[in-house]
């Protein structure tokens, strides 16, 4: 059953019936107001921050589920519904909704009356526009009521869910005309506050909530829409929410337009007040006159997508694959901007009130978005950087506000140095920026103690090379990449972290997939020693990775495929001795893609053990066979029921280190195949199994150990839309930047004929046109560049402004 | 409109119409299985900890309110209804919610079927029974479908709200014959369990919610219900839940039993298992078998019944005003035990995540429930003592199951040690147990550190002494009683604690409410030293609380009343010469229970002063003028809207002080009149402004100058309960428990001819029966015991397990 269907020429997602497997959902807003929105407008908005600046209540989990939008209702002579379906859910003549970029639109008709909501945050503002055009697409005149609703939060979202003894009596409200300020606790120490207008004289209005919907009422049928009258409430404690009434008539085929602005305003301390206890409004009305009229929302709605054409514009594919094209062009570029901006904060499964922002996280989104805003990858470097310690140790998650490290979730996830020497090396192979490597970067935020970013990547090398266990290997302290395979923190207290217990500090347990990075990125290092010239660095670092490279074939391998680990009692962890958890993804993708055996044997043998035992209809599971009981030296893995998460689950994020793997050893078509059984697009008809959108990633899917095998979950805000764009544009595709210009590797299935790449590097364009004559996977038989042959695979760096033509013929 | 009416026979409070203007709730369990349970069967399910182990889910604030519960739906042949009303809403032909001491019973009746609900929690067990009775009183054969639901939290209630990512991969269950078994997490760390069961096969069960309710539905209307059939769902994930379908059948006039039984199991950590991956089910089988039927049912329920006759047995009142006797012998010590039981954890307004138990909140909930319980006030002041500090201070709050002091919240409220002193000698008096002044006791929980429970009474007063500022006056700290006076904690940063702020620390500001405490304090300090012979300690005290009442008189009197306090930078607060907040009823109400100033006319000036400035209809407000601006030199105080907490509400705590004060000059109208204004069962018929149950306290009422004054807010846990119930007790009707027996002091409105009173005391009863001919306020004209004519007005302590007869005559 399909749900929808992408419509490529208008980048959007269409979804044709509001009950889709689970709420599908997007996001507007790129800056700072930021809003998450369904395809029944459900969802919520906050400034910055989803935690202390939640501008609109949602309830996560709720029954119905979805509860809490930007909700709309038609009162057309006592039949009330709502052109998005929800929250009344009646019964519509015609139901669309499309998720752009940045932008959704509904649309709804029932009975000859036809709703169009447009809402997107324009760029530079903080604010949230709801336009709607409403027709009479009937014969008769119309004469109805349409209300418009949200509930406001009281700002802190955490303390909004708790503290009730205290929030119910704080709520105030001003309403001036047609629009409903809210200023809870601005009388105090707040200087911000949220407002809902409409560019049109009410009828009524509402600020009351118990008022509005009525105690006993769901949203589904407020008291004043359903008696058609608002009762103009005043709220004063308790819940204040916004709620407009316009009675509307229409001639039939008239339409009108109403224009809906949520907005954020943050005052000087010196220019809160208009005068005692009244707020200063001025900063809102300037904002509401700016989206007075359609065509000012119109030009503003042209600005936002001209500034999406122009972040899609860096890497564009033309295939002969609609759904790869899509992904590559549209969604999986529009997922990487959208993780970038939320790190792990809000989603339809991050309540917005969890976490920091994540060291290894942030490093690997990085991956996916610096081709598009180099810039802010430069920025974000810094910041990554800057929570480092001198000992090359990180913090594990750092707060977007302070950008300090977070002690409660303190440092020894001992992979975390790693990745930053693979954003730092991204970021310079695509912006050619190698000063960045001189920028002098505080270790612990200590403004006293600085150093290059140049010596933090070499401290972070160099914090693997300094903890080594018995064999060797790098010592895993509490965790790496798989934060649930916690070899040195032993729990036996329900709800304790399993990640922050330190009980067996000291340990010796070591990771496989630890040292696969450290040669893949060791490698990365020690190509750009050479890049600036540092030869005797480069040697150093070269004899460490070979050192490590000869540890893992001696103590890391198991016959057929790479180790996971040694535990705490130096039992190995993903061996064939194993009853449960015999083999691992993690250390077969990273082995390989630093290319461990690759040329002896080893490398093709652990892909194709991960093919035999790992790979499913949707997915390759990260361990098999799943733990069915609790194993208190491997922590928190084997708490999860079989084939959920990280026990035997699909956690996606590391599927693509596979497909990276095949390229390596050359297989092109087991690459693409891995890539495709995860890819959203190529999902869409599953999407009664997948439930999640079919338009982005989701962390996990279950596995087939699991009870629901194929069923998604945490869609959005996943590592996985990284190191599927980067798997796919340089990979596979195999467009990928380097110092001296960019480098063309392709390792395709045989079966394609070829496929065009534009590409924007460094000021330059390039249209990259490859041709598959002789059916190959992989190897560049020539390499023409504006008509000229080039020797060997890269494609010089004109940095001219000019658009280059590149011919490539594999063979 | 009144929505219910008292049955003092039953001491229920009936309800009569399921849409009160708030949900009107109660509580089942008494020991460690916990129910807040709503009078349309909402609520929610605990062990112990309302956070840490939270057994069903529970949604605060939601829309439609109460959303969550031990649901029951009838299907009649496609007319689906419940018998609570909610959540279906389908009208009744008859509904009432009965809430007595412990157990709520729910009838519903509709076409022909009427449904009994029976809920409680039985002495002893982890369990709640809901009973169900169904009668078919029509003439007709009825053949329907009953379908029961609830919804399992995953044990932490905040996790379970917030952490989404993993928990929604979680949720497991067994399902054997008719009982649904929730055991997520029980595969790894946890070993305690809940279930759900019927005693009667079933047709059909789910445990999947989605499956269950359907994913866009909303409790009122779950798919299986619509459906009439449930779809035998296992869990996987997601949500688990526990519904039930039984086809049932009634002849005419016949009735079915059903016995529900909601179970909470921890198993010893050795036997967890049945077999691998099977939980050990024996003692949830065993339970289950316990109330197999309806006469085990009843027996519980008679037993439930006779153990609560007996806690109320302790203080009966018989007087002309069946109001006040349904308060004094009913409702208020229910609440007392209430609020013991939860401390400020789990209401419909504390959500149960929140905060330990007060130091200050324990010594005085202990003042309502000694008499009752002496044997556990005595624990709870052993428990309470164990975290303070050497020099008398004291943590704020305490961690209930750690029993240890809150680091977060820390220390410095200076009225705490005080506190103490006075929950000590209650229970003395009431217990005769002075032995407990020589248990060795902790400071601040170190085993390695301890004095007698007697040197943590005279550091707690010395503590004061010691920390006085520039008038004499008690240093205030962080706050007093007051905690929203923050006079040393100055905070512009939104969001931040006022009370934890310590930027000020080593500031002066004093607080004349802490003077006066120590004063009335001190005095009861002064009579235990000498109940115990320690005349040289009994000395030193009173000249310290001499020197103190002088500087009251002399720095803490502003004419007309007593100040509040001096802020930090030695400015009056609570004085003439505010522009705002002139006059505050606290330290009205301590200075003049104290004795300051009565012999001298300052304590009526006072008294006079909080009548003119202070009272309203509902009851006196904190302070006047309210606060119309933020002054970040007093703190969270100013934040409120005016009106609305401790910016000039009514705050119901402080409001007995002031009608105890009334009595230590002997107005004795005036004091019944105060008591009055704020006790629940005369403020019945004005439910719709009051909004809360009309049969308990609630913490809060809007002030004159709120926008809806006289609107209830923050019912159940409160320390009103406690000092209404003192102050009814003991200061108006007069008997107060003594070192050498009961000391008889009324002070009564002179329109009273008399009354009588039951007190079990010291294993003896007294039947006391007060005649007030010359229809006087105060004064014992004479007291006889038995037949015998006794001086003064001490009952003597007979402790000979017999009852005595008591006439006293005023005048």
């Amino acid at each position: 059953m399909k749900y929808g269907h992408f419509d490529d020429a208008r980048r959007e997602y269409v979804i044709t019936t509001p009950q889709t497997p689970y709420p599908w959902i997007n996001y507007l807003g790129n800056e700072a107001f930021f809003g998450l929105i369904s395809n029944t407008s459900g969802g919520y908005s906050f400034y910055k921050d989803a935690k202390l600046r939640r501008i609109t209540r949602f309830r996560y989990n709720s029954v119905p589920i979805d509860n809490g939008g930007r909700y709309f209702y038609i009162n057309d002579n006592g039949d009330v519904w709502s052109h998005t379906w929800k929250p009344v859910k009646k019964e519509l003549d015609f139901y669309e909704c499309r998720h752009g970029l940045g932008y959704s639109i509904f649309t709804g008709e029932r009975n000859g009356i036809r709703v169009e909501q447009l809402a997107f945050v324009p760029n530079g503002e903080n604010a949230e526009i709801h336009r709607l055009k409403i027709k009479n697409t009937s014969d008769a005149k119309k004469d109805f009521k349409l209300f418009s609703f949200i509930e406001w939060c009281l700002w802190d979202a955490q303390d909004d869910t708790t503290n009730f003894q205290r929030n119910f009596s704080t709520g105030e409200v001003e309403i001036v005309g047609s629009t409903i300020y809210h200023k809870t606790e601005y009388k105090e120490r707040r200087n911000h506050y949220a407002f809902y207008s409409v560019n049109v004289p009410v009828d009524g209005y509402d600020t009351d909530r118990d008022s509005f919907v009525g105690l006993y009422n769901g949203f589904e049928a407020p008291d004043s829409v359903m008696n058609g009258e608002c009762k103009n409430s005043v709220a004063s404690g308790w819940s204040p929410v916004a709620a407009h009434q316009i009675n509307v008539e229409l001639a039939p085929g008239e339409e009108k337009v109403f224009v809906f602005t949520l907005g954020y305003i943050e005052n000087p301390q010196d220019e809160k007040w208009e005068s005692k206890g009244i707020i200063n409004k001025k900063p809102a009305e300037a904002l509401m006159s700016r989206f007075a009229t359609d065509e000012a929302v119109e030009a503003a709605f042209a600005a936002l997508k001209g500034s999406w054409d122009k972040l899609l514009s860096h890497y564009t594919l033309q295939s002969d694959d609609e759904k790869l094209n899509r992904m590559v062009n549209i969604w999986n570029p529009y997922q990487c901007m959208v993780t970038f901006n939320m790190s792990r904060s809000a989603s339809y499964f991050e309540s917005g009130i969890g976490r920091g922002m994540g060291f290894r996280d942030s490093n690997q989104d990085l991956l996916g978005f610096v081709h598009q805003i180099p810039e802010r990858a430069r920025e974000r470097i810094i910041d990554i950087a800057s929570t480092q310690f001198e000992d090359g140790g990180c913090y594990h998650q750092y707060q977007p506000l302070t950008k300090k490290g977070n002690n409660d979730i303190g440092s020894g996830f001992n992979d975390d140095p790693l990745w930053l020497i693979l954003g730092t090396t991204a970021y310079i192979k695509e912006s050619g920026d190698l000063d960045i490597l001189k920028e002098m970067v505080p270790f612990d935020n200590d403004e006293n103690n600085k150093a290059t970013l140049f010596d933090h990547l070499r401290v972070s090398l160099d914090h693997v090379t300094n903890n080594l266990g018995p064999h060797g290997l790098p010592l895993i302290g509490r965790a790496d990449w798989n934060d649930c395979l916690n070899l040195n923190c032993f729990s036996n207290t329900p709800g304790e972290s399993f990640q922050t217990t330190e009980n067996q500090e000291g340990g010796v347990a070591e990771s496989v997939f630890i040292a696969g990075m450290y040669v893949m990125i060791g490698k990365e290092y020690v190509a750009l020693c050479k890049e600036i010239g540092n030869e005797a660095e480069a040697a150093r670092a070269t004899a460490e990775v070979e050192k490590m490279e000869k540890n893992i074939l001696a103590h890391g391998y198991d016959g057929e495929w790479f180790l996971r680990a040694y535990d705490f009692y130096g039992n190995k962890i993903g061996s064939n001795e194993n009853e449960e958890g015999k083999i691992f993804i993690e250390s077969q993708g990273f082995c390989v893609m630093a290319g461990v055996g690759a040329e002896t044997g080893e490398a093709e043998k652990a892909l194709n053990s991960v093919k035999e035992r790992l790979d499913t209809e949707y997915g390759i599971v990260l361990n098999n066979p799943a733990f069915t009981t609790y194993h208190i030296e491997m922590g928190e893995i084997s708490t999860y029921p079989a084939g959920y998460k990280e026990n035997a689950g699909i956690f996606c994020h590391n599927n693509p280190w596979i497909a990276c793997a095949e390229t390596v050893i050359g297989r092109g078509d087991r690459a693409f195949e891995v890539y495709k059984k995860i890819a959203p697009a190529y999902l869409e008809e599953k999407s009664d199994i997948h439930k999640t959108e079919p338009y982005v990633y989701s962390q996990m899917v279950a596995g087939k150990d699991a009870v629901r095998h194929g069923e998604a979950k945490n869609s959005w805000l996943t590592g996985t839309a990284a190191w599927n764009f980067i798997t796919i544009s340089q990979w596979i595709l195999g467009i990928k930047p380097d110092y001296k210009g960019l480098k063309v590797d392709p390792c395709i299935p045989k079966a394609w004929d070829g496929y065009k790449i534009m590409r924007e590097f460094k000021g330059a364009n390039y249209e990259i046109s490859i041709q598959n004559p002789n059916h190959v996977s992989k190897g560049v038989k020539s390499l023409v560049v504006d008509g000229e042959v080039i020797n060997g695979n890269i494609i010089p760096d004109f940095k001219d402004g000019k658009t280059h033509q590149v011919e490539v013929v594999l063979g």
